[in-house]
């Protein structure tokens, strides 16, 4: 189902990032389910966390644990949600169990979680399963992780890249997983990412904060925000290039500009493999007075139920835009300025229907995996984009059975 | 598919409204498409209209004659919106003509419309067509009126009532039309409602904005606002009981409940013949410091698409609540203090799925047509009820398959 998304391959070993994976059989048996992440003693580590109110156990212990953090335990299954006291007692017992093996104090490991809600994590087999994970970590362990992190997703998403940094290689490698409650408001799933360039903390904080603004918090599938989303960057510090220590060192806008595109990258993969998507769909809003009522524009387009299904039949329909437009909650929006283009084919201008506009040619745009709805409100010079999914017979299929 | 909907019938005349329908053939050529009021020169009327920025041609014409209105035209198979200068002038020729036909000022007529957006009137199939209207106004119309304004909806709606003030009977008759792009911002579909109450301008007003604020605006299917709604109410004048002159007149109350109830009646209605709707979900939310939070979390749950998906399938998933819960925009919502019940069965207490929970005994609840979602915020005084349905794959079906 995923909408031109190649499974995670080819995943590059990042020095100072060890990964394993083994099965917990938490709630299927025959895959890998929980992972660990281990990282050499030069790491800082930086993260963003969802702002549900009913943010998990996992969630609330990884937000602590973020400064002196030097290992990740992720599971899938069970999201540890909703769990109250007892939940964080078994997320800090897995942890523990994970810093026995590492060598270290349990507050140096962070737990992540993602699955059903509202149900006890199985500590004991988690444990057991810590000894398989830990015995086979390795810097090769990426694409495994990618695999074992996932619930309804349809293929694992990873990517790597490399660049120079004065002279030295630096390794991105990055995984993550939707791919429903997708909805921007912090990271909104879970993803992870680790490199080998050297970074002070506040530096790490910066790169992880800038690059979730401007992609996993930039996607929506349903409009619906996770319990349990965290966005996770190491910097193992094993590149030999200098102490990149504030925003302004000159290596600073490169490293910046590769985990962006590799958030970018991981963002729109989860948007391609949302569930039930059979489109990946960029809106652009401009013409905004602010940043605000550009992505509020944006967004009421982007999970607007009646475009979605719109976008889903490949009906090229004007009255669905300018409806979710009209909706949008932005002061002193005028409809007589609103312009819409579907590609490059206009369909409104002057907030009506073009008069060279004909539907054979918006509905050869709608016919095709991705394209672009772009608006332009004709009011200021502000820009924004997000990223989303139409809405399908499978997304209905796939909500409605989850827990059969 | 309609939930527990019996289709309009049995609806009562009232003194001072005639109402005729006729066939346009605007969309299709088979059913009746507009509908005709006419009212006695005393009446009084007053409305509640959409509060999108693209709201359409015949409801800013309507907006601006309200004051002076004695007629009412309404039509199906066409929205008249995003038609900019030229559907203005569509909707006032066809007010134009009704009131010719009317012996009325043309600025006595307030158009409607609802159908597809972004498509010129046929303005002259309708004129023929208010000529057969006119010939068929008659007090007994309500029923095909209801029939008349349908586009999506299953059954037509419409309910009556009577009451006594002060001694003398007075009949409240309405009508409504759904079913998709219901979301309350201001009434969020087409009703009409007449009655032959004296009242005086300024109380027709207080009555339909208040009997709106508790029903039309208090319902949702998807989340979207139509850029046609509107909701009516024509006072005649034709009962003889005292002029209600203020909201603090001794008839104002009774008046007032009933208006509210037929309202809320019809509301409902819209909800059970949501589009692809198989439950009927009262959603209440207390314990909240005010109503704007009761109603963000009712709301956030309402038009939550993971939900409404397990509704759809009676997954009594506390994590599903937790989740919709969890995102609501509310300020120190406390998830240790949240409570949640499915009719009488406890899921959770204090933020956690409750000891004596079973799954068994919420999907019961589920399973049944209709049920109600009580969240207890823990935190205040305040509750608020809004009413909404399930999402199933027949709303995928219906609005990707609404033009073909």
């Amino acid at each position: 189902m995923a909408v031109n998304l190649a499974p995670a391959e080819n995943l590059l070993p990042v020095p100072g990032a060890r990964v394993g994976t083994a099965c917990a059989g938490i709630k299927q048996t025959a895959r890998h389910d929980i992972a660990l992440f281990a990282f050499a003693p030069e790491t800082q580590i930086a993260g963003v966390y969802t702002q549900s109110h009913f943010a998990a156990a996992p969630v609330l212990l990884a937000r602590e644990r973020e400064n002196a953090s030097h290992a990740w335990v992720v599971n899938s299954g069970n999201a540890n949600a909703a769990t109250g006291e007892p939940g964080r007692g078994d997320s800090a017992a897995v942890c523990a169990h994970a810093g026995r093996l590492l060598q270290l104090p349990d507050t140096e490991v962070q737990p992540f979680s993602t699955g059903v809600i509202g149900e006890r994590l199985p500590v004991e087999q988690m444990q057991v399963a810590l000894d398989d994970a830990f015995t086979s970590l390795s810097e090769d362990g990426w694409a495994d992780a990618a695999g074992a992190i996932m619930t309804t997703d349809t293929v694992p998403k990873g990517y790597s890249s490399q660049l120079e940094l004065a002279g030295q290689s630096v390794t991105l490698t990055g995984i993550a997983k939707g791919s429903g409650m997708i909805k921007p408001d912090m990271a909104t799933m879970l993803a992870y990412m680790a490199c080998d360039a050297k970074v002070a903390p506040n530096v790490v904080q910066e790169l992880v904060k800038n690059a979730a603004a401007k992609s996993f918090n930039r996607i929506t599938v349903d409009g619906d925000t996770s319990t349990n989303d965290c966005f996770m960057l190491a910097c193992t510090g094993q590149a030999e290039h200098a102490l990149i220590d504030s925003p302004e060192h000159p290596l600073y806008a490169p490293l910046a500009a590769a985990v962006d595109a590799l958030a970018l990258r991981l963002a729109q993969a989860l948007v391609r493999d949302g569930e039930g998507a059979t489109k990946f769909v960029t809106v652009t809003v401009k013409g905004g007075r602010t940043a605000e009522d550009c992505l509020a524009v944006a967004y009421t387009i982007a999970e607007s139920p009646l475009v979605k299904t719109a976008l889903f039949a490949g009906d090229a329909n004007w009255g669905r835009f300018c409806m979710a437009i009209g909706r949008a909650p932005v002061a002193g929006l005028d409809p007589d300025r609103v312009q819409l283009w579907l590609d490059d084919v206009q369909v409104a201008a002057d907030g009506l229907m073009g008069e060279d506009y004909s539907e054979e040619a918006g509905a050869a745009v709608l016919a095709q995996d991705e394209f672009t709805v772009l608006v332009d409100l004709g009011l200021g010079q502000s820009e924004e984009t997000v990223w989303t999914t139409d809405l399908s017979y499978d997304y209905v299929r796939i909500n409605a059975e989850y827990r059969t």
